[in-house]
C-alpha cells in the first residue's frame, strides 16, 4: 500500500488527489482501486481526477463502479484506456452502489437517498393508546439509530413530533457526535432553533445533501410512502405486543393488496438486544 | 434398535407396552429411552407402563422428562430404581417439555397449550382498510400454518372471522388429510355444521384437549391475550407494507408500557418464501 485517500469532508481534494500524493512517484506502475470511476470534468473546484492518474502513469486501475454522473460516465475510464493504462470497470458494482447509495440516488433520481426509520413493537404499533412510546424497542436499538444518523447527511420529522416530543435527533455516540446531521421539519408550524423545514415530501430535492432519514411520525412516514420517496426501510421491532396501539402507518395510497407485493426485499437482518432490526430496500430504487 | 414405539391415537396402548412388545425378551439388559417418565398408576385404561418395565428386566433407564401428573411425579423412576434398574432422570428435560408442551400444560394448567398465529404485513395488518385480506403471506407460510394445524388437536376463529371468511380451517397436506383438527368458533351466532363452540377463551379448559390454534380475527386474538392464555406466538410476516389497514389485534389490557417487555422470548426465527416466520413463547409459560 503506497497510498491511501478519500474524498474529504466539502467535497474536495478527491479521494484520488489524496492518496496521488501520498504515494508520489511510486504510483508509476502501481494498480490503482477506486470505490468510483475518476471523474473526467474539471471544474472549478479542481482538476479531473483522470488527469492526476494518467499523469502519475499507473499500470492498472480497477473501479467498483462506473460514475452515473453524465459528465464523466465511462469518460474517465475510457480516457484511463487511451492513455494505455489497463482498466477494470465496474469491479464490484453491486457493492459500491450500496456503498455510495446517497450519491448515486442524488445524481440519478435529482434527490437524496431515502431511510425511513421505523420502531414498533410485533404488533406494527409505535406507541400506546394514550401515546406513551418509551420506550418500545432497547438500548442497543437505539445506539444502531444513532449510528445510523451518524451516517446521512439530514434528518426528518414530522411538525407534529417536533411539538410532541422536541426531539433533540442527534448523535450520542462517543467521538461522532460531531457527525449530528441536519435537522428538517417536515409541515408547518413552530421551528426550532438550527432547524429547516420542509412543505412536503418532494421538497427533499432542494435540500441538497445525500442522504436522508426519516423517523416519524405515521404521518411523516406515510406520506413519504405515499409520495414513492423511500429507497430504504429500517424497521427494529421489539418482543412486546401492544394491542389497539398507534399504529406505524397511515394511508400510504394503496388500493389493491396485490399491488403491495414485490416492493420490498429484505437485505439485512440482526439482533440488537432483544429487538430484531430488518432492512429493506425498495424493489425499484436505482441505488 | 429392538423396538420403537410411540402412543397410539386415542392414547392407548402407551409407548412403552408398544416398544416392549416389539423388543420381546432382548428388552432385558437393555437401555430403554422414554421421552416421559412411565407411568407408575395402573387405570381402568391399562396396566402402568413402570410395572411393564420391570418385568422387562432392562439394565437402564433414560427419561426426558420427569412427568407432571402428580399421579406418577417421579414415582415412576423411584420403583425402576427400587427394582434394580438404573435411571437417568430428565436427561432432555427442556426439549421434552417442548415437544410434551401440549401434555404438560394440560396437566399444569388444566386448558390445552395455545398457539396464536398472526399473519400480518410489516406494520402489522392482517387487511386493508376494506378488508381484503387474500393473500398477505405467500404459499410457504400457507403451507407452514397447514402443518401446524395437523399438529394440534383444536383450532379456533372467532364468530366474526367464520360469518365473513367461512374459513375450512382444514388441512390441506397430502397425506395429512385426516389430521385435521377440531373446528371451534369462540362467540355466539350460527354455528356450522361439525363445528364446537365456546363462549369465553377460558371456556377451553371444557375442551379436553392437548393442543389449540387460534388464527383470528383480531378481537378473538386479542381476547386470549387479554385473558393471559396464549402460551406461544406464531408471527408469519410478509414484505409488503399495507398503511391504514386493520390491526392484528385491539385491546389485549396493557396499561403501562413498560408492562409489555419481558413477556415473550423468541424460540424460532424463519424464512418462509418471501415472508419470515418468528416463533415466540410466552416467557412465563410452563411447558
Amino acid at each position: 500500500m503506497i497510498g491511501r485517500g478519500w474524498t474529504q469532508p466539502g467535497g474536495r481534494p478527491h479521494a484520488e488527489a489524496v492518496a496521488l500524493e501520498q504515494a508520489g512517484s511510486a504510483a508509476a506502475d502501481a494498480t490503482i482501486y477506486v470505490s468510483l470511476e475518476p471523474c473526467a470534468h474539471e471544474s472549478a473546484r479542481g482538476p479531473a481526477c483522470t488527469d492526476g492518474l494518467i499523469a502519475a502513469k499507473p499500470a492498472r486501475v480497477v473501479g467498483a463502479l462506473t460514475d452515473p454522473d453524465p459528465r464523466t460516465a465511462g469518460k474517465g475510464f475510457d480516457r484511463l484506456e487511451a492513455a494505455g493504462i489497463t482498466v477494470k470497470r465496474d469491479a464490484m458494482a453491486v457493492e459500491a452502489r450500496a456503498g455510495l447509495a446517497g450519491f448515486v440516488t442524488r445524481i440519478t433520481q435529482r434527490r437524496p437517498h431515502v431511510t425511513l426509520k421505523l420502531a414498533t413493537s410485533l404488533d406494527g404499533c409505535i406507541a400506546t393508546a394514550d401515546g406513551s412510546s418509551r420506550w418500545i424497542t432497547g438500548d442497543a436499538s437505539r445506539a444502531h439509530t444513532h449510528l445510523e444518523r451518524a451516517r446521512c447527511d439530514a434528518i426528518l420529522v414530522g411538525a407534529g413530533t417536533v411539538s410532541a416530543d422536541a426531539p433533540r435527533l442527534d448523535v450520542r455516540l462517543p467521538g461522532l457526535e460531531d457527525r449530528s446531521p441536519r435537522r428538517i421539519m417536515l409541515g408547518s408550524g413552530e421551528v426550532p432553533a438550527g432547524w429547516e423545514v420542509i412543505r412536503n415530501p418532494e421538497a427533499i430535492a432542494t435540500l441538497d445533501c445525500n442522504s436522508l432519514i426519516v423517523e416519524g411520525g405515521a404521518q411523516t412516514a406515510s406520506a413519504f410512502l405515499r409520495a414513492g420517496l423511500v429507497d430504504r426501510l429500517m424497521l427494529y421491532s421489539a418482543p412486546i405486543l401492544i394491542g389497539g396501539g398507534r399504529p406505524c402507518l397511515g394511508d400510504i395510497g394503496l388500493i389493491n393488496l396485490a399491488d403491495a407485493h414485490g416492493q420490498w426485499r429484505l437485505t439485512d437482518s440482526r439482533t440488537l438486544g432483544n429487538d430484531r432490526l430488518e432492512v429493506y430496500e425498495a424493489a425499484c430504487s436505482q441505488a
